[in-house]
């Protein structure tokens, strides 16, 4: 039968792991022999003895975990000492990062591996199941306002008491996907006064639905646009302006802001000025989910708690390592179902090649670098 | 006039301050001169400006500050320069933790200072609007939960999600002051499944109000000690023996314990014993507000995150330090009020030596400790 191995993640910090004992448990019903590698599991609270109590074999080393090993589930791509260790046309699926990580997807091209970028699964409604950009992101979204509850001096709800009333906290949501829409409902539910905006006019319904404040200039032209439904369309160097200023006024009044604008690929877009963190009031709080592409915020840097006048910025290039436990519960559903999609019922190896979720998270094989994103660049 | 004067607080970790540019205003108004120390309000998002213009005079060291004060307002005892450099006769107000730090009090009485320690205002009604106990554990309550969500790898809320749901969190309030109200309150609104308990059987109610669910063994005793109401009232043996079981079987169950029970001047009790603690899933929070006093959790070291299998407990001795903006804000009008019962007025010293609430308060006077509790200890 064919053999499944987890090994612990080595890049600084990551937390999560890619198999719970859960997945485990049905994978070894399927017939199929998972090793997972010894303190995997720890940095999500989950013991060597659960995985062990869920059928799973426990081993030392990568190289031991990875001996005979035909799919390989990981987090983060694979370092150098596992891509040595894997075996001839080895499956290796993780979030590659595989617009950034050219040097781990060469490796594996070399090492004559078939790697799937779980990034790269397209948003088709099969795939739902499979989405760990959206998964991933829920928990972001969430993690972000307890993030910022922790760094900020003040509560988050009205509280009414004998010594007088405290203010609710005004948290400003910039960016309305899945993150973005977490994050509301997560800072509603502390009862913070929460406002959101997106350049994505259609996604004022749901900031609404949430309970929350939909910022922005809402002349005819924005109606337009929103009629329009879908994705940004790019508007008129007017409306930029009005906007603009509207969002910097609002900027100055926020306690809390938490941006969360990330494009695949490329570098994140400034969305807060450093004019406009300075407006802030000492002992507001910036919380920057695009932190590893650069940041959202103006002085962003990764993983640092950045002061300006009592203004913190704080980036984080992982947030979801913090909510280790539920990030690798989805993320492991998440490759279980696409698992699904390689091996047979009986547990052989039977991807189907022309399946458009594999070809689409496909990176390389036979090789070779074989996704058509990256070939040229 | 009088002056009035504000330190910047010297224990480590202790970032509230006794005053804010709110209280400040109320101050001058009245006619007094208000002196704050530069950097006293950092700690909680108060800059020097601020203060200035609320009409207070920014002073450098501690000995400009305190030079001809009349009133000197603080969060936690004064330091010895403090002591050393106060005016024959001044009034000194705080949260003086007068049971324990017996050195700070001697210090207090041979300089001649009448010491009010604000913990030691009595429950009335009137006195609400200073009770300083009430305004802290209120933040408290909340920023234990705060805490519990920043330190716990999974989401408080149930989310359903394409790959999967997640469930709450299971969280338990040991203790229903109002800390433990706050707390039951803050966990509810993250998502939470919330239970409680407390000695007293009289807080049922208001945890129930509160939505979440009373644990108690509800016998014929319990009920009649529930009519009883007010204070606990000593249960039989067999009755604590059969709580104590219902309690172990939840414990073992639950994701997030909250610790509230803090008795003062006397060591915390134990409401979590080690085998407790270890029949935990890894993975799962205590948060212990009483690790000032010892602690309620066996095992737990103040300011320290001490890892039990995988079980944090984290005691932490400050906990409003954390949200020093409102701490300070609602401690500085608790002051605010108190402050009222010493001045007329028009702004002159006039404290009403039969009031009860100063007669509770008040620790030192004329060269001694006069504070009945205080005097044989």
């Amino acid at each position: 039968g064919l053999t499944l191995a987890v090994t612990k993640e080595q890049i600084a910090g990551e937390t999560r792991v890619a198999a719970t004992p859960d997945t485990v448990k049905k994978w070894t019903a399927a017939g199929l022999t998972v090793k997972v590698q010894t303190g995997a599991g720890l940095g999500a609270s989950i013991t060597d003895e659960a995985y062990t109590a869920a059928g799973a074999t426990i081993a030392k080393t990568v190289k031991d975990t990875l001996k005979d090993a035909d799919i390989v589930l990981k987090v983060r791509g694979p370092a150098k000492d596992e891509i040595a260790a894997l075996k001839a046309g080895a499956i290796v699926i993780a979030m590659l990062d595989a617009y950034r990580e050219k040097e781990t997807l060469n490796a594996l091209a070399s090492a004559g591996a078939s790697a799937y970028a779980m990034e790269f699964v397209p948003r088709i409604t099969r795939a739902q199941v499979m989405d760990v950009l959206s998964s991933q992101a829920n928990l972001a979204g969430y993690r972000a306002v307890i993030e910022a509850a922790n760094a900020y001096g003040k509560a988050f709800p009205m509280m009414m008491t004998a010594a007088g009333t405290v203010a609710p906290a005004k948290a400003f949501i910039m960016g309305v996907g899945v993150a973005g829409l977490q994050a509301i409902a997560t800072a509603r539910r502390l009862g913070a006064v929460v406002t959101a905006t997106d350049v994505r006019p259609a996604t004022k319904e749901q900031v609404e639905s949430l309970g929350a404040k939909f910022l922005a200039v809402e002349d005819d032209e924005f109606k337009n646009a929103q009629t329009a439904g879908g994705y940004a369309k790019e508007m008129s160097a007017e409306y930029k302006a009005k906007q603009a200023a509207l969002t910097s006024s609002h900027i100055a009044k926020q306690d809390i802001v938490i941006t969360t604008a990330l494009i695949p690929g490329r570098a994140a877009p400034i969305l807060v000025t450093k004019e406009q963190v300075a407006s802030m009031k000492p002992g507001s709080v910036l919380i920057d989910l695009a932190a590893p592409q650069g940041g959202n915020v103006e002085g962003c840097v990764a993983d640092q708690i950045v002061d300006v006048n009592g203004v913190k910025i704080i980036g984080l290039s992982n947030i979801t390592a913090s909510i280790a436990t539920d990030a690798s519960a989805l993320y492991a559903k998440n490759l279980q179902a696409f698992v699904g999609l390689l091996i047979s019922k009986d547990g052989a190896l039977a991807p189907d090649t022309e399946d458009e979720i594999l070809k689409a998270a496909l990176v390389t094989h036979g090789g070779a670098i074989v996704h058509p994103n990256l070939k040229d660049a």
